[in-house]
């Protein structure tokens, strides 16, 4: 097949899989649920026509393994989605490692494909359930977490015919499957994703893939600033504490920080006024503050300043602050050797190499505790991500599956020899 | 009675009214309801006893008339409250009426007390009910109006055993009581009011009363600013358009023209961020801006400004702009002569005369379409109203009795003469 014929295959099977759905007229497929297994089925007939043997363990993963012995290099991405999701973030990837996997056969070495269940966290809102149980580090708690209807994950997978027993010990099983058990040997050798951009930084700058540098580290911020409620027609200015002005000014301190810090992305996406009637002056503000940097000392640095100023406004105008951090996770620096192999691959096509940091997590962040990882993002239609207008071009995803076919032969040559 | 038993006796009877409420544990007494209806019967009661002949008309304004015959100087405020409400804003002012006219007597003149049954609008979102109905311009159509729970005002008021066919026309009720109907004559010479301050400048001032100059006008606007909702994590500073920190800037040029514009009011009470997830960048915010000055000029300008500024900093961040006059009513000016009346007879008391803007709208703004009217604020505790820590002074209050006492012996005066 041409890499034309392969990336409509692709394409094509993106659209199928983006029928399968939970919901009526629009596509939500969340972990644990009958449109996700049936996502899965379709998933793993397609490893099968690839060549690959097909296993499914208890959450979902689904793992087609070529005929090739030893520590395999896993290429996948995730095949759940978010709530009115586009077709492509995640099944871009499985469909890619299945084309790459169905081409390079046996010969090139040992190969994994594997979709994950879960990397979005749609449902029980703990990212990464996929993956983590992939490498042996789902916790048992997480069973008892409920989704907004009150079912339970254990609840939810034993309605799904998954063995709930046996995800209390998920390393041993995956030591088993892979070699004896307790081998000190590596059960994966690496892992490559492909991955949609899910930004436009491609499409700004007109190139059909880049080649992932780090996936960010991020910060979350709970931030109430209180005041004291007052009537708005008559309390004057120089005796109210309005919550909301204070507010205002973190807001655009929070957009100062993002445009003049280089390579931070800094953003309030909540905001919640407090009592929030029209005739009212506010009394509570409660927002977030989301901060991603690839480099940790330059995010915690942005935080430490961002505090600095929100103590500082909140003095000068007599208001409350509670400041709190809900979450700080270290930026996952994709290998380099790995990395180097995706660059080269792109410049043996004749393309600029762009490398890209990831603002968005990724399965990546949870396979790289323990093995290399790189990433290969596509270009996306106006940077557009968790939502029905995503969009690929076939002849971007042509580039992308060349690409990897390259990298793998390119890791199997020195592993080979 | 001394002044100081006179005081005594409105504090013990704001305390008694204050007991009489819809919900549990807090005082809420609305328009049309049962619990309005006993504290109608306990004010009738008061004004009988203070040698006034009580009628209630079919909204529930309990109005009290002494014996004196021709237009009467009308006192008075309303008895029915907000939601969770304090014991004063409304009930302080009929109190004080009743404590003025059983004083007068009949040698003062012509004096009628009036109990409005509705000047917040708390049940039915229209102010000013009782007050409107008291002055012929009851609206029939709001009879249509549907609460909360979807009863309809007319079905209130039946249950509350009025004669809605009569509400058809309140004008003609109201000359009929008045004198001959059709009469040309005015059917009050005046009103004057004692209210609360609800806000702080009289505290601050450490002033007991204050001359209200006038009420102001008030403009309400609906303001939304549209972006583009985006990844937080993947997209970049220059390719964002993001709708709250437009909104930001927006709240602080508010707070600049409340900051800056001598005797305005300005708020941003209201502001919804959608979708209104932290790692989402905001692609639409809804937000109120409430303004207001004693000078409709001075008020329109600040709009106008606003509205130029809030253009400017869309065209500038690329956002689109909402703009719309919800509400506007023109600031209501004392009376002249009745306000002299009243500074006269704060100034013969040894005290300052502090002359002051109402930034909330009173019953006063009804009657002054069509007779002169006065009002006079008592100080009450860190302005806080519309909440059950609302409390005012009782030596604040003998003041305020003591003033009034005297104002309706001046105007008196002169018309027996």
């Amino acid at each position: 097949m041409t890499p034309e014929e392969r990336a409509a295959r692709v394409l094509a099977r993106a659209d199928e899989l983006g029928q399968i759905s939970e919901d009526e007229g629009r596509l939500t497929r969340r972990f644990a649920t009958p449109a996700l297994a049936e996502a899965g089925r379709l998933i793993a007939g397609w490893m099968t026509e690839a060549g690959l043997v097909v296993t499914v363990d208890p959450v979902g993963n689904v793992r087609g393994r070529n005929g090739s012995a030893g520590a395999p290099l896993v290429l996948g991405s995730h095949y759940d989605t978010v709530r009115d999701a586009g077709r492509y973030d995640g099944p871009l990837g499985v469909l890619c490692a299945i084309e790459v996997a169905g081409a390079a056969g046996d010969s090139g070495g040992p190969l994994e494909v594997v979709a994950f269940s879960d990397e979005e966290g749609a449902r029980f809102a703990v990212a990464y359930l996929g993956s983590s149980a992939y490498r042996g580090r789902f916790d048992r708690a997480w069973l008892e977490l409920e989704d907004a209807g009150g079912i339970t994950m254990a609840a939810a997978l034993s309605a799904a015919g998954a063995d709930v027993g046996s995800l209390r010990d998920l390393r041993l099983q995956q030591a088993v499957a892979s070699g004896p058990a307790g081998a000190a040997a590596p059960e994966i050798a690496a892992y490559v994703e492909v991955h949609i951009e899910q930004g436009p930084v491609l499409e700004t700058e007109g190139l059909p893939v880049g080649v992932v540098s780090s996936i960010c580290g991020q910060t979350r911020l709970r931030v109430a600033i209180t005041g004291r409620a007052a009537h708005a027609g008559t309390v004057p200015a120089g005796l109210r504490a309005d919550a909301l002005t204070g507010a205002a000014e973190l807001v655009l301190a929070v957009e100062h920080e993002l445009r003049e810090s280089e390579g931070l992305v800094a953003t309030v996406g909540e905001l919640v006024v407090e009592p929030g009637a029209s005739n009212v002056v506010p009394g509570r503000v409660a927002l977030s503050i989301d901060v991603r940097h690839a480099d940790d000392a330059a995010r915690e640095s942005a935080v430490a300043r961002l505090e600095a100023q929100a103590r500082a406004l909140v003095d000068e105008r007599q208001l409350g602050l509670d400041w709190s951090v809900v979450q700080s996770t270290s930026a996952t620096v994709m290998d380099a050797e790995l990395t180097a192999c995706l660059c080269e691959a792109v410049a043996a096509r004749g393309l600029p190499v762009r490398r890209l940091v990831s603002g968005a997590g990724h399965d990546g962040v949870v396979l790289a505790e323990d093995a290399p990882v790189a990433m290969l993002f596509v270009r996306c239609r106006g940077g557009v991500s968790h939502s029905p207008l995503e969009s690929v071009e076939a002849a971007d995803v042509a580039v992308a599956l060349l690409v990897v076919d390259d990298a793998v032969k390119r890791l199997a040559a020195p592993r080979a020899g």
